[in-house]
């Protein structure tokens, strides 16, 4: 009932576009993996930060779920309404409001996506470096601490944003942060909000940190016969202090993906992606050093892409890893697992995780953002046979706990959303009661996200 | 009458270092600057984490305040026991736990010293690089979310810090975070903690990132005939994108300190004093285009530091401003500003800023990382001229109202601490409410650090 009051006052709203109709519900109401859809009773796409917070004031009054919808890519379920409510699509709310190119920061919107932000920068010499591969939303990416191939040079959200506008719970609007380089000017607010997955508040703007174009950029990738190879290839790379801008691992498996999906012709093997930016002089360096390590480890088939087509072709490959991988089994859905482990520990972490999809009857590729010891097994779920994901399940449960055994963490960058709540305990102990007794203080109604990241006592 | 009911059950804590002597109270009531003696009416040396623990179950039942002590090195009262209470002193809590130079991290104490952690370091190739100066510990330094000198290249505690174990008020020990490079596994309580001057719990274990020697190392100073240029020359540099690994400034009036303490002979000018580090080729790539860039904006003097000894001296000198300013008249105490701003907007800060100090009867020398767009000015005051410290929180006032109009921070590393809280509104608006709603959820008996930080209601 509270929700069905809370609608009739959101569509009286003036200037609010807003919509019960199934079709826009069930837009809003799939996640790119394996979860059942959650449509939410209504949608509304607000035009401004007031917008949002005359929506948030009559939710909170009423007590009704509200969750943030950016481009819809993350893959646990972190924007389904899980119990229903208002969904609030940030589509409409996409500009970059100011460049300070002298300051390297920019100012935008959180619909904007990854894409479109870059090319809105590419005449002043700067980019955004955070990359999940998804062009995926700023606010959606700031929401999940989001990383990607790039977060071995440039960090990930977490070293990425300086400042936010936040609306919360109850309406109320904060600025965290500001566009100085740092603060120790009280809690961090800005960094309690990276990751909170839309629990605590919605953020309405954003402040970004912002790089320079390197002078000179280029990227390869090479094959490795055994998996270990090129595992200890990366922790030696990593650990000799290459200042890689890119290094990311494909299995076999995968490989076989892309040469299906891209119609390229990899040798069936494990390989490298890597690049490198610099000075002309620095990639050369950096190069070099790079090859000799390759070559210590048996690698070989190098093949380099220095104009922008081929690189983009490249990344573009790599970004639609997730699709080939899915392509490889016919109406396939998955669950992508997402763990990140001291880079001591990789080599085993995946070998072990190899292990045991190979004794399981799924197809499970691996890839990953290695240079953090970050990375994701493609568990393929055939949706006609339920225990398949009963099987991946376990699967992901055993790579949990091995993350966690190995010093790591359940979720490299993917976030918690609803396919994780199970292992919070596991990783976090007594520090989830404190994420709880954060969350009831900000959100007593639990009208955030509910359902997500909290035990289920404080999760609204 | 709570306090002396916690005293008392803590001196019969079975192996507690316990002490209520007025020589050890008033050891850890004073601090680095103006503020007045503060005792707590017992000090302790805890042992371990459990002891931690212990102690704040006793104080949270009894409801007495707990004040942490690391170094005393913090410059706004930060560590003073405004209400009395227990003085928790971590100096016997110094130890390097681990050291894991394969994952490039070390887990220590929080009572360990920077320059200690550094020696223990020397052998494995690896270095801790934040550097506020002062021999700080870790603990003190992770609590101001502390940075300094080398923070324009390797990031201030808030990027240099990957887990923590944390006492909160109620006894309640738990571990934030990972050794894992990332994780987007639920709110980020490292970062938290960060910055809350232990507000929120005592941090009894930290793991911290280190990063490699660098191969080449070297340091120089130079002079310009006006500050603007300097400034400028500074600017330049960081948005040309040159890695300095430190770029101070210094103004005349902290020049001619320099020459009367360490018994050097720089022309009593403007100076930038920098350092730069990575390959041989490297180090003569940057030192080459920062040359460049100074003989632009008309600097002079450049002196180079390339041995291990002379460069030492040379940030030996840096890190004894202080006490070198406070030396340029007898008997001095200090107000020690600390604002931030976008960099953009740093020569009109520094400007403004010594200008409003030359109209005013205070010696004020001005010093600061200028690359993070951070600076400091060292207002004396004369203990025996209670005006002159009227005149110093007037012109710290101006300073702290500029950076807020000029995009920045009241503070860039130092804390709030006692010095700062005035400023809070101004900074954070209604984000300080936030701050005080997650203190109240946290420490809702108001035991850790009270009269700091939060409004006046929620700070205990």
């Amino acid at each position: 009932m509270h929700i069905t009051a809370a609608l009739e006052e959101l569509s009286q709203l003036p200037g609010l576009r807003f919509s019960v109709a199934h079709s826009d519900r069930d837009a809003h109401a799939q996640s790119e993996t394996y979860f059942a859809p959650c449509p939410p009773e209504a949608v509304t796409w607000p035009q401004n930060t007031q917008q949002v917070s005359d929506i948030l004031q009559i939710c909170h009054r009423h007590g009704c779920p509200v969750v943030a919808w950016g481009a819809g890519t993350s893959l646990e379920g972190n924007a389904l309404a899980r119990h229903g409510g208002v969904m609030l699509d940030f589509r409409d709310m996409d500009q970059v409001l100011a460049v300070h190119a002298e300051d390297m920061d920019v100012v935008v919107q959180p619909g904007i996506l990854r894409q479109a932000l870059n090319e809105e920068l590419r005449a002043t010499g700067l980019f955004f470096p955070v990359d999940p591969g998804a062009n995926a939303s700023l606010g959606g990416m700031a929401s999940t601490r989001a990383s990607g191939t790039t977060t071995v040079r440039y960090g990930s959200m977490a070293e990425n944003v300086k400042a936010l506008e936040v609306v919360l719970a109850d309406g109320r609007i904060i600025r965290t942060g500001s566009r100085a380089a740092k603060s120790a000017a009280g809690l961090d607010l800005t960094r309690l909000m990276l990751g909170a997955e839309g629990t605590l508040g919605l953020i309405t703007e954003l402040t970004l940190k912002l790089h320079g174009q390197p002078e000179a950029e280029a990227a390869a990738t090479c094959s490795f016969d055994a998996l270990e190879d090129a595992v200890n290839a990366v922790i030696t790379t990593i650990q000799s202090g290459i200042p890689m801008a890119r290094i990311e691992f494909v299995d076999a498996a995968t490989t076989r993906a892309f040469n299906a999906w891209a119609g390229v012709e990899l040798p069936e093997k494990p390989h490298l992606m890597v690049e490198f930016h610099g000075s002309d002089q620095a990639v050369a360096e950096q190069s070099q050093r790079f090859g000799d390590i390759v070559a210590d480890f048996n690698g070989a088939d190098f093949k380099w892409a220095v104009k922008t087509e081929e690189r983009s072709a490249l990344w573009a490959m790599r970004h639609n890893a997730y699709y080939a991988c899915l392509a490889l089994q016919k109406g396939a859905s998955a669950l992508v697992t997402d763990i990140c482990v001291p880079i001591s520990n990789l080599a085993q972490a995946v070998e072990e995780t190899q292990r045991d999809i190979a004794a399981s009857d799924l197809n499970g590729p691996i890839l990953g953002h290695v240079g953090d010891g970050n990375f994701h097994a493609i568990l393929l779920i055939d949706p006609e046979r339920p225990e398949t994901l009963q099987v991946a399940k376990a699967l992901a449960g055993r790579m949990a706990e091995r993350a966690l055994r190995l010093g790591g963490t359940i979720t490299g960058e993917h976030g918690i959303g609803m396919g994780k709540t199970g292992y919070m305990e596991a990783e976090h102990g007594a520090g989830w009661d404190v994420m709880g007794q954060i969350k009831k203080a900000l959100d007593p109604k639990g009208i955030l996200n509910p359902g997500k990241l909290y035990r289920e006592r404080d999760a609204g």
